[in-house]
């Protein structure tokens, strides 16, 4: 009969790669079931959107196969609790994440929908607001134009807008408050008056993540959000055109200046390139080619994946139903592998602290 | 020997298309002169961007014949005085004109520096400002990266920005007097007082038409501008995608309201459709269809045309040289009707008042 600390002893050989420590120091291995000629045990991850979690799993059964007895039966469950920001309790999330581009119209909606859906995917308690405040799209993207959220009293006398579920993640827009037709001529002050409440003012209950769709440029709401809540990191989206790019770099140094500081966890570099149908292997780089690997290569923080120009991207967006929701969709596993390397950078982040 | 009278008769006969009237009563005909068997007079028509420019002159010739002598020479010279919008004697701007979108990204930039350039090209003294305070691209699309205005004083002790000239036209950028890579977190009052140096504080001289490149949305920028200019119209940039025209709506509604009521000039599709050089018959509309065309009839104001989604837009832009430089272009000729477009709009809103 073998024991636990046999098999805490085997596990203690596996690494986990991102964050350079074995799982028994990370405390990762529980629940440790022995039972004649069969051991089982519970991987717990910093996140369920782990792109390494294959691999981690094949890494412990070798582990128990070499160090202990190779015909001994291993039952691996990989499960996850997600790391969280500091300072988030007040709100019950995780881990707040912007989607920001600087340049308007780059497909930054369209990210953040599909990366919301793909961490939801994964396994995560996952919420998406949407903050363009002038230009709401999320009520379109999600099929919900007309859709009201309800607002109810708590025991304590407090009113909380509840938030859409849709697709199983919790949306929130202005949109849902505004007549689609009519204007927003706001100043700066009721702009942030509004994103306060949207944050502050929901029932956004536990998630493990909530994507904020951010408005463009570095403006009002930015520095709100920002200087206000714990933001856990930010993605960059842009187009490979120069003056995305640029606009692109002006939005990633208003995370780093001192006053703001918000790690930046990649770049997505959308519209990235147009395939007719008819030529499939022609790829043609309407707006240029490779600038968002460049600038992440420049600014030394990760490239998280490039997205191509697609009609059934924007069709999918005008239709309410986002991509990530159709797993036949080949751009559906590109979304999947950004919303990965989000999560693993954010664990890694929040593991380091 | 025929008379003054009798060319003033004559063409008293010739109506102009747009504004109902004859030429004589809308006091068009000037310095008549007439020698032996010629006469020569000047039309001064409302704007040199004239789309009837030819249509008048033909018709013209065709009164003197008719009506005449058709052995008679006849010399006419198109001339023009672009009428303005009262109230912009300050700043010696005739028509100050927005390019606006709503959403952020749909070629509001490439379309307000095209428009600027085919005005000019047409004749018009043109100036361009661009507005978009967080995300100012005038500076790479001009190839003006790291340029600085100067500022000169004048007699009575003022100092004003001098404008940088280029192509021909008079351009400002936000950008100009800001570092490329620093983000420009600012507030609304900080933009709005931004905006304010530009238009006031600028040695603009004579222009028949400032053309004013707005941010996306519908926030502090455009309030300002709209409050404390008199704004001779707006164009309304949008692609066809579902999401940019809701966007536009917006926009649009705002322009409408009472406390604002600026003039809609009309609509410009951008990113209508892409055809590969391979298969040149084949037009993809990877945004959707017809968006712009619709949204103009259910508004009941002009489409002034749609641009195709082509790589030597985007390129041209970043390479500091916009399409309407290059009369060899085919797309040039889409960029100059839009303007003709333009400008007949304003001379028929400016001579109804």
């Amino acid at each position: 009969m073998i024991t636990k600390e046999q098999v805490l002893e085997a596990l203690s050989y596996v690494e986990e790669p991102d964050l350079k420590k074995d799982l028994v120091t990370l405390n990762m291995i529980q629940n440790i079931v022995i039972e004649d000629q069969k051991v089982s045990f519970e991987v717990v991850l910093t996140t369920p959107a782990c792109p390494l979690k294959d691999h981690i799993e094949h890494a412990c059964r070798n582990a128990i196969a070499h160090f202990i007895d190779k015909n001994i039966a291993v039952d691996v469950h990989m499960t996850s609790r997600v790391l969280g920001k500091e300072g988030n309790q007040l709100l019950g999330i995780k881990n707040i994440i912007l989607v920001s581009s600087g340049k308007g119209g780059v497909g930054k909606s369209t990210v953040a929908a599909n990366l919301a859906l793909s961490l939801h995917a994964k396994g995560a308690k996952t919420g998406l607001l949407d903050a363009d405040i002038y230009g709401p799209s999320l009520p379109i993207m999600f099929g919900l134009e007309g859709e009201k959220p309800q607002s109810v009293q708590h025991e304590d006398g407090t009113v909380k807008i509840q938030p859409i579920e849709k697709f199983g993640i919790k949306l929130l827009s202005i949109g849902f408050f505004t007549d689609p037709n009519q204007p927003i001529p706001w100043r700066g002050p009721m702009a942030t008056s509004a994103i306060k409440q949207l944050l502050n003012d929901t029932d956004w209950g536990d998630l493990d993540y909530l994507v904020i769709d951010m408005p463009p440029g570095t403006g009002d709401i930015h520095i709100t959000v920002a200087q206000n809540y714990p933001i856990a990191g930010a993605v960059i989206v842009t187009t490979p055109q120069h003056v995305a790019l640029a606009d692109a770099i002006k939005g990633m140094g208003m995370f780093l200046m001192d006053s703001i500081n918000i790690p930046l966890l990649g770049i997505v570099e959308n519209m990235a390139y147009f395939t007719p149908a008819e030529l499939p292997e022609n790829k043609y780089y309407i707006f240029g080619k490779g600038g968002g690997t460049r600038l992440a290569e420049e600014y030394k923080i990760p490239f998280l994946g490039e997205i191509p120009l697609l009609k059934g991207i924007s069709d999918a967006g005008d239709n309410g139903f986002p991509i990530a929701i159709d797993e036949e969709d080949p751009t559906t596993k590109a979304f999947i592998a950004i919303a990965e390397k989000v999560a693993q950078q954010l664990s890694i982040i929040q593991a380091v602290r």
